[in-house]
């Protein structure tokens, strides 16, 4: 048995810190890349492609909205055209710091409230689809299970990865709950875990209105903002790991 | 004989309309496209691209500061490996829009206050150069005839190409007149058409220290900023299509 | 009678020009002025307050979003006490150089899609006002005429002026038809000219879906952005000066 | 004996936070506030507005070139009327935060690149010194002591106060070893320490080329960077009290 663990890294910005990227990379087989509109700077970007490369963990893109405010964290009404434009200007910027160093680039994974609202509005899935496919076919799009990302890329002809998120909450519609809500997280590191292995073993999870809901499951992704974050990371890798399953990214299965 | 007619493009942002991209398409035979940073946004650079590969016009990439307010044309004292980064982020971005549209990047050539200090200083000069090595080494590196920028591309192994330009006065030492200064642009057309014929003929310009200077011609720079620019645009095309001279970018010779 | 004509200028960014700024002063009696996040930057700024005394127009603040590839067009999920912070900063900056240069600020006006959201969101709008009054409790709060952020700044103790738009049609519910709906705008100028003389005479407006509205009129909205919008701003301010009705600001009357 | 002891708050980011700007207020007498354009946000200026009033300590503004990936640290080659637009524009942000929660701004101390440039630069300087002065003629001007910024801002009629720096080392003209040369930090506290009193004592400080130099002490610059930017400045507050040394901001001498 197999599966990917993904974390997003490269959030830093100039001076600013985030994220513990280095330690992360010890626990994951496949990376996001911000690509500097919500966070990450070209300098930062060039340092986190290094980093992972160093690690033999799988690259990928992660486009944003434009709004290091908000950390890409708030919606913003662009339009499709709008959304091509700015997944394919962030990917091929990324792509060019991966290939500057040797490496090839194996996914792209909206972020934050692009992730969402792709994971939702068909147009919008399909503009970003459409952006990945047409850099580089081969490119995988990873997507939140279920959602409409997914469906637009495999409509496109795009290998596509089914991604959950460890520490996050489920609704019936296998929609994540959103940040501003009280039960967004699953704060219990044991519940959690709990939860990574049911996803994993039997395609379901209990949706924060009570009952189980199928869940594909691809990728898991983790996260490396704090020390916290890293220990659930490890503790993760080294359940699954002692459980027979093999930890490994898609472009190496 | 041949020659190069080169203009920058794109340099439009959001609801801000800037030049006349496809009026000048008609007289140049290649473009550098503003990459985002001082000019130009996604959606622009992906419209820039189309209008290009649709009359047929060598596309480059024109990377620049971050600083839109200023519109690139502010020096910024940036380390070389910031200069790395931006550049390889910038001209990754542009790449991605043509590789969508199924076209190839002909070249790259900084932008404004970019451009003056990679004229001269040498470290700042090999970092751009080794951005677009980086890249790909099959790309054309634009720089001021006789700059350092020039000396660093050839070093590196980029076939580079020297640009002067039409309306712009020159310094002793090759150097483009800083635009601040009242005598930066050479404001009667004429004499433009004149110092440009010379230059392509006998190599040479006189300097605004008021003796003539070798200067080595492979692309004139022309502009597409209002109806005055595209007149001249069509006058220098005109004239030297007239004289016999061949329009062709670099990647048609 | 007495009417308020305003308009928004300011809006240009650095090396771009949006809208004829000098021009649309003959016509209005009051300026909303870009405040740096969706147009404007601090020198533009400081040009167009000065404009604005130099021609006895009383000057507004017109704060936006933080968007200025979407000129602040562009819904983005903010929250309440992030509209109160970014409309405080905007308009504490422009205020700045109306008292610089011996000015004093009559009044604030959200932008785009701010003003939009605004009229509707209860907490938005209500942030808004206090940012506003939290300013200056004498500052006036231009708002859509009958929109939920006229209702807030009354609630909050501000003096509030109702506003139209000239060229813009309504909805049922008193809304402006969004910008990317084909009927948003009134392109004939004979029809703009004919509803703006209903609107002051009878308070009413046909909105989109065939019938009459009440709307309550303290200013009109107007444009300089071209020669077009200039020449239609004269001939409503010389059909309104010839009707009899003064056009004048509400700091004079 | 009176000295005022001061430090640089508000520098967060959205998302990124930097220093502890809680812990640090428990030391200083003045503070200033980033103006979010190298440096904090509107909310975050809000907040820090509000910790300062809390704490009772004297609030000024901290304006910086407008380059949040370089955090202001460098140098961009603006016109002294664009130093004096983005000054006013940030001051003027700053102080509605500060009127709004009911304080009054105290002084405006320039950040970074800004500060260094308006040391030597006597037109930026100048520029500087205006706009502190149009916004309001009581404003205080902190700047580096002996420097050109100080110099102008007698010149304007503002009164000015000149800092020192704890944990910098200084030249022979009294400016600030630069930040990217190896021996611009005092790393050795208890050296830092001995410096400052020396500083106080004497008024002279021994310069990078090996003698002492004379320099004025009106406020000591201290940071809150992280835990033992903390102990440092409790160390230097704790120093200084036990000498009877008095530690008031300017607004209550």
């Amino acid at each position: 048995m197999v599966i990917d663990l993904n974390c997003d890294i490269g959030e830093s910005f100039g001076i600013y810190k985030l994220g513990c990227d280095e330690e992360i990379l010890n626990y994951v087989s496949s990376v996001s890349i911000a690509c500097g509109f919500y966070g990450g700077d070209p300098t930062i970007m060039h340092k986190a492609v290094k980093k992972a490369l160093l690690k033999d963990v799988a690259i990928g893109a992660h486009p944003g909205f434009y709004d290091l405010m908000g950390f890409g964290r708030r919606n913003i009404n662009i339009t499709p055209q709008e959304a091509y434009d700015m997944v394919l200007y962030q990917i091929g910027a990324l792509n060019a710091f991966v290939k500057a160093e040797g490496g090839k680039m194996q996914h792209v994974k909206p972020h934050g409230a692009l992730y969402n609202m792709a994971g939702k509005d068909k147009k919008l899935a399909k503009a970003i689809a459409k952006a990945v496919y047409d850099l580089d076919s081969n490119l995988i799009l990873y997507g939140l299970a279920g959602s409409e990302l997914i469906k637009q890329g495999e409509l496109i002809g795009l290998k596509t990865v089914s991604e959950v998120v460890a520490d996050r909450t489920y609704q019936y519609d296998g929609s994540l709950t959103p940040r501003n809500q009280s039960d967004a997280l699953v704060k219990d590191k044991e519940e959690a875990l709990e939860r990574v292995k049911n996803m994993i073993k039997y395609g379901k999870v209990k949706c924060q209105q009570g009952y189980d809901i199928d869940i594909k499951v691809d990728t898991i992704c983790i996260h490396g903002d704090n020390e916290e974050s890293i220990a659930f990371a490890k503790l993760i890798y080294t359940t699954l790991v002692n459980a027979g399953i093999e930890i490994l990214p898609f472009n190496k299965i």
